[in-house]
């Protein structure tokens, strides 16, 4: 069995992520995450004609992977080609975006947490065998995944606020990420690409959680 | 004299950004760069065939203009078509990107400050009379330009280095920000598209200055 570099990326990045939150668990690795489309189970077969995605990689998360199917987005403006699905399929089709994005397609969409779509923009969605058009485009409000157990040790509760610092030229710290807890899921702070670029940190970097400017 | 939208606006910020300075001198305008070109005289003559730029818009910084004059920027990637010079002419030619910018381009450029061109990457520049190639990428380095007297009311020295707070759902603050003293120079908070975007803030809005995290 060969490995690619993503592969070897990932379990690196997955075990110092661990070891570093062994230390200290206030000390949480980061991921980056680009435009992405999550689909209903109907539109996947409207899309696609397929019941399932098929598993392109795992993603940090348990169970959560990129899928091999990639769509078309279209906004007003322009268009974004061959924008990866993620896997499984979800209750509600979503596009998520950063606001750079949003500028690009000539769309404004809110910042909201992934699933909370009442507000959220209509944008077209095309697959190889159809095209769809839903009230799915957003801005996913920063985040920090963690199982149960990491957040009884930091004593935080699912929707709780917090702050998280980064380090470098590029540092500082970021109110407001949502502390989301399932079972299973490990701990990893979640940046759209304009807060990644905009803090100078890349995929696999730890940020600190605080819970207050201090 | 008919005024256009973007100049009513440009005046009501400007107002604006006094008016909260003259309250408190620690809260100061932001202005948003999106990509734009510097050009050394010699270039502006290689790729327009021109002396002198000629004024598209006053910009906050009095004499600085964002000229008639545009550019094709080309990177090993991708292009981006009509990005605007900014004048009057400057000792090197710079062509000033965000991270997301130098993604896109297929190239990688140094944070730095304006005129620091040392480290900066090489990138071909077209205009309609010539095509050059110079080390002129970059990103520029977050910064606060002033004029002497308000950085004397808050004992602040050219290069310093402070931290900004920003408010609102994707509010935080920046390290690093450098000061930059020069006679003439009004307050002003400089971000990079990426930094915007991901505080959620626009040109016009305002910036807590501090000197550290408290």
């Amino acid at each position: 069995m060969e490995l690619t570099f993503d592969q070897i990326a990932d379990v690196t990045l997955a075990v110092y992520g661990k070891l570093v939150a062994a230390l200290d668990p206030t000390r949480i690795v980061i991921g980056v995450s680009n435009r992405h489309v999550h689909l209903a189970a109907a539109d996947l077969m409207t899309l696609f004609g397929l019941d399932e995605f098929t598993v392109y990689r795992q993603v940090r998360q348990p169970g959560e992977f990129a899928a091999e199917q990639r769509v078309n987005v279209h906004g007003p403006k322009a268009s974004f080609r061959d924008v990866r699905c993620m896997g499984p399929c979800r209750a509600k089709t979503q596009v998520e975006l950063s606001l750079t994005d949003c500028r690009a397609l000539g769309l404004t969409a809110p910042i909201t947490q992934s699933g909370h779509l009442d507000e959220a923009t209509a944008v077209e969605i095309e697959g190889p065998m159809g095209t769809i058009r839903r009230p799915a485009a957003m801005v996913a409000a920063r985040h920090i995944h963690m199982g149960p157990s990491h957040a009884e040790v930091l004593q935080l509760r699912d929707q709780d606020l917090v702050k998280v610092g980064f380090d470098g030229a590029r540092g500082g710290v970021l109110d407001n990420f949502i502390v989301r807890i399932k079972p299973l899921w490990v701990p990893e702070i979640h940046l759209d690409v304009d807060e990644a670029n905009a803090l100078g940190v890349q995929q696999g970097d730890v940020g600190q959680l605080m819970r207050s400017r201090s």
